[in-house]
């Protein structure tokens, strides 16, 4: 299934012992329209507060569903207004949302002027930044594999290499900024800790090399402090061709 | 000053005994700021959960402010984040904000498709809509004055007499719609009590004719349900050249 969420109100994507997620909601809804028990599995987890524009899960059934229409718009009218099915259709047995997929893109959104409609779906910030300084160290990005200082301490991961393809800052209408990134994989709070440590560096409180020196480090403390949640989106999940 | 608000988390625009309202928060705000207790008044109130794009609102000082700029500043950092305060500026002592406006323009949102991010400020309809057939019936709207069929039947005005000098829908992307409707003054539950009426029409449900009688009727027990206030959007305030 391809979907949307607004991520406010959710402790994240993921099932969590004790947090509403959206994979709750959404098997939930799915296991009580299906009339069996449903579990999804989605192409990443996204955080607490983090949007997603366009989500894929996948779900294994023992029979073919019929009348896939009609079950995307019923799960639309059981589940809250903050998460949409685009669309549920048929996969190959082998294809799974995590493992088949190739890349992910995120987009993090900044407002510059206080928008009293977009607060929940940005992060505004008030100061003044140099775009261009922080589109000089973002293209840095492009030329390491180790992220090992922009994950979470705590993640267990088997190692930290990442290739990322696009990485840029570009203008929106007013002075609103948005910051476009693309990668075959991300580590947890990477994305976060990237636009939170280019935000130093469009304050001129860092330069590019200092930034640089941060990858190096391979060593979370050395990074900014995350940019907040609010601003993230994950924006697109990319398939080899004939899947998705 | 000039103000916009997502009405979502209020009990309206108006204070209220026992309700959390967008002028006790500016007011509040204010009076901190100036350290003085200070009264707002805003062009016309608006129900809860109905946002405005756009709100004037005046306050009296016994002496002009010094920096406007700045105290602009504070109150938003002071404001909760779906408040904004887009300007403050001296006016003559005799401008005031509601009976100096000639004229409130209203917008009322309808998705098509659901949308995760929009649910808080559109209304998502699912039914087919005839967009003609309540654009012909909203003209009816340009050719009367007398609103009573539209007012909630406890209002406590002194006449129904509103002069409409704009109605219809347009369309947006995807199949989306908007009803822009402007007059000289609404009554309480007016714009809602229309577009929720009009949407019968859209419906096949209503004749143009049938729209006209309620009109005519001057009862509000005629008219079709209210729409939700989510999609509703104070758009503008029409103040004489000079003021604003």
């Amino acid at each position: 299934m391809e979907l949307a969420y607004c991520g406010t109100q959710y402790h994240g994507w993921q099932i969590q012992a004790n947090g509403h997620s959206v994979q709750s909601e959404i098997e939930g809804a799915l296991s009580r329209r299906l009339r069996q028990p449903v579990s999804i599995l989605g192409s990443g987890r996204t955080d607490a507060g983090v949007h997603a524009h366009e989500q894929y899960a996948h779900f294994d059934l023992p029979e073919p569903l019929d009348d896939l229409e009609q079950i995307t718009y019923s799960l639309n009218a059981m589940l809250p207004p903050d998460i949409a099915i685009r669309r549920i259709f048929p996969v190959q047995p082998d294809d799974h949302a995590r493992f088949s997929a190739i890349s992910r893109y995120y987009q993090y959104r900044i407002t510059r002027q206080k928008d009293a409609f977009r607060h929940m779906q940005s992060y505004y910030f008030r100061y003044p930044l140099d775009m261009e300084a922080m589109n000089q160290a973002a293209c840095v990005l492009l030329q390491h594999t180790d992220y090992q200082s922009f994950s979470r301490a705590k993640a267990a991961v088997k190692h930290f290499h990442c290739t990322i393809d696009r990485a840029e800052w570009l203008p929106e209408t007013g002075d609103d900024l948005t910051f476009h990134i693309r990668a075959n994989r991300f580590l947890w709070g990477m994305v976060r800790a990237i636009v939170g440590t280019l935000l130093e560096v469009g304050q001129g409180r860092m330069t590019t090399e200092e930034f640089e020196q941060i990858i190096l480090a391979r060593d979370r403390r050395a990074a900014g402090r995350a940019a907040p949640a609010s601003g993230l989106f994950l924006y697109e999940v990319g398939y080899p061709e004939g899947i998705v």
